[in-house]
C-alpha cells in the first residue's frame, strides 16, 4: 500500500497538516430534519428517502453528490475512514453524501436524521466551522421546510439533539495523560461542564493511540456560541495539563520515556505482526516522542499513520496473510 | 565499550566461534586435594593458602599464574565473566589461578577444594577435554600427594564430588524448548538419568537467554567415560528435540516466530532502557532467528553478546547512567 492509495482514505483537508501536538481536528455538527417527510428510520419505502436526497441535492447545487445505494462497499468504507459518513449511513436503504472539493464541508442524508451538515478542520477552529456549517444552514433553510419549534429549537429524531442540533468536537491526541492515567478524572471534570469524552469513532467506541473527541452533551437552553465558547476553554485547559504532564514526563521520567518511544519506533520498523490496538499505541508513542523533540522522522504524519493502521481491514483481499501480518507491513513500510 | 574491551571479557578459546545452534560450550572440571593440607575452608592463615597455591605452581611451571590477593576488583571479575574462577573463589584469602594461554585449560587454588583443573572447548567434545583436564591431573599427582582413598576414589570437600570429582557439563542455548514450555519435564527427565540443568552461573543461578547448563550429578561409582558418555547421550538427544521443535515453530508457527525474532532485534536496536533478564532474552530471540535462517547479522556472535550485556555492571563507573541505560546503549552499538 502506497501513499497514493493512502490518500483514498484521507479528504484533501486532512493531507499536509503541519505536525502540532494535542490538536489533531475540529468538527461541527448540525442536525436538521424537514417538516413535509417521516423521520428516516421510519420511511415506508426507498422513494421516500429518494425524495428528500433530491430535495437537498437541489437547495445545494454546488456540492458534489454520492448515493450510497449506488457504490460498492470498499468506497463507502473509504468514506467511514474519513469520517465523512457514520457506519449508520451505510445501513440506510436510500442515503447520500453532498461534500464540497476538499471534504471539509459536507451534508449526510437520511442517517438518523434528514440533514446532517458537518464542517471539519484540523485546527481548534470551532468558531469558523460552525459560521462555514451555517451557510450551508441558511441555504437549506432558504430552499426547505426545516423543522423549528419556537420553544425547543430545531426538532431531530433523537431527543438529545434537540434545540441547537449542533454537536462540537475536538480530537485530541492525549498521551501524557493516558499513560498517566488521568483519562478517567478528567472524563468526570468535563461531563460535570456539559462535555463528554470518546475514541475516534463516537459514542462507545474504542479508543485508539491515545486520541480522544471531546464534544458538547447538551444542545438544548443554549447558544451556539456559548457552548463553542465552554468548549474551547475545556478544550485548552485539557491541552495545558497534557503539555504540563508531558514535561514532567520529560523532566523526571525521562530515561523512561525516551525508551518508551525508541522502543515503539524499533518495533514499528521491525515487528511481522500487529495488531490495531497495539499498533494505535505504537504510533502514539512515537508522535509523543516527536513532539518532545526526541525524533525527527521527516516523512512521519500521526493522522496519515493512524488511517495507514486501519487500511488492512478495507483491502479487497486476494491476500492470504493475517490482518496482523499486512498492518505490520504497511507500517514498516510507512515508517522508514 | 568497544570490541577489544569486550574480548578483555573473554577468553582467547571463545572467540572467532563458528554460530551453530544449541551447543555453546562444553567443560570438564576435576576436584583434587592434596592430603598434607587442611582443606581451604578450614585454613588457619593465609599462609597456609599460599603454600598450596606455590606447590601447585611448582607442579605446573609451564601455567602462568594470576593470585587473587594481588588482583584489583575488576581484573577479578573478568576472570568471573570468563567462567575461569568462581565468585567463590574472590571470597577466599589466599586463592589463584593458574591457565595455558588461550585459558582453555586452567586450575583453581583454594576453592573449595585445593585444586580444580578446568577444560573448557566451544562444541561437544568431552573426551578430548577430559583427556586434556587429565594431562593436568597426571603431572600434579607425580608432584603431589593427592587424596586419594581405594574404595572411594578422590576425595573431596563437599560429599558430592567423591569419587571421579568430576563435574561434565555443556552449555546449550534451547529457545525452542523454553518457549515452548517443556524444560521442567526436561529436567525431570534427565535427573533421573543422574543429570541435572542449571544456569549460566551454576547451581541455584538464573536462567538467561535460554541458556542451560547439564551436567552431571553423581561423581562415584561411576567411570568418567562412563559419565561422558551418558552426558553425550542426553545432550544428544535436547539438541534433537530443540531442533525438532524449532522445525514446529518454523512449520506451525512461522509468522508469529519470525515476529518475535524481529521484534526482539527491533527492540535492542532501539531501546534505551534494558535489564538483564529482558537483554538476555531478545539476544536468544534473535539467536534463534539466525538458527532458523530468517536474519543473516554478519557481526552478531550470541556468545560474545551474552558477555557484552552484562559489562554494565563492570565497567568503572564515572557514568552517572543506570546499569540498563548503559547496556542499551551497548547492545544498540554492537547490534548494528
Amino acid at each position: 500500500m502506497n501513499n497514493s492509495e493512502i490518500n483514498a482514505y484521507m479528504s484533501e483537508w486532512m493531507r499536509n497538516v503541519a505536525e502540532v501536538p494535542v490538536v489533531m481536528s475540529s468538527r461541527i455538527r448540525l442536525a436538521r430534519n424537514l417538516n413535509n417527510h417521516v423521520h428516516p428510520l421510519m420511511f415506508p419505502s426507498e422513494e421516500a428517502g429518494f425524495r428528500v436526497i433530491n430535495e437537498v441535492q437541489d437547495a445545494l447545487p454546488e456540492m458534489s453528490i454520492q448515493r450510497l445505494d449506488m457504490m460498492d462497499q470498499q468506497s463507502k468504507y473509504k468514506l467511514v475512514a474519513k469520517h465523512l459518513i457514520s457506519p449508520e449511513l451505510i445501513k440506510q436503504p436510500a442515503s447520500a453524501l453532498l461534500a464540497n472539493e476538499d471534504e471539509s464541508l459536507s451534508v449526510m442524508v437520511n442517517e438518523e436524521d434528514h440533514i446532517r451538515i458537518q464542517a471539519m478542520g484540523n485546527d481548534l477552529s470551532l468558531h469558523s466551522l460552525y459560521e462555514k456549517a451555517s451557510e450551508i444552514d441558511d441555504k437549506l433553510d432558504k430552499a426547505l421546510d426545516i423543522s423549528f419549534d419556537e420553544n425547543l429549537g430545531y426538532l431531530t429524531t433523537c431527543p438529545t439533539n434537540i434545540g441547537t442540533g449542533m454537536r462540537a468536537s475536538v480530537m485530541v491526541h492525549l498521551p501524557g495523560l493516558s499513560i498517566m492515567n488521568r483519562m478517567n478524572r478528567i472524563a468526570q471534570t468535563i461531563s460535570r461542564f456539559g462535555f463528554t469524552i470518546r475514541g475516534i469513532y463516537g459514542e462507545g467506541s474504542q479508543v485508539y493511540g491515545h486520541i480522544y473527541q471531546i464534544s458538547n452533551q447538551l444542545t438544548l437552553g443554549n447558544t451556539e456560541d456559548h457552548i463553542i465558547e465552554s468548549l474551547n476553554e475545556v478544550v485548552q485547559q485539557i491541552i495545558n495539563e497534557e503539555l504540563q504532564i508531558r514535561d514532567q514526563l520529560n523532566e523526571h521520567n525521562h530515561s523512561e520515556t525516551l525508551d518508551r518511544v525508541y522502543r515503539s519506533l524499533g518495533i514499528l520498523k521491525y515487528s511481522r505482526l500487529m495488531n490495531m490496538e497495539e499498533a494505535s499505541l505504537r504510533l502514539s508513542d512515537v508522535k509523543l516522542g516527536i513532539d518532545l523533540g526526541y525524533l525527527e522522522l521527516e516523512h512521519f504524519k500521526f493522522n496519515e499513520m493512524m488511517i495507514a493502521m486501519q487500511t488492512p481491514f478495507l483491502l479487497d483481499d486476494e491476500d492470504d496473510r493475517s490482518v496482523n501480518e499486512i498492518r505490520a507491513q504497511i507500517l514498516r513500510e510507512h515508517i522508514n
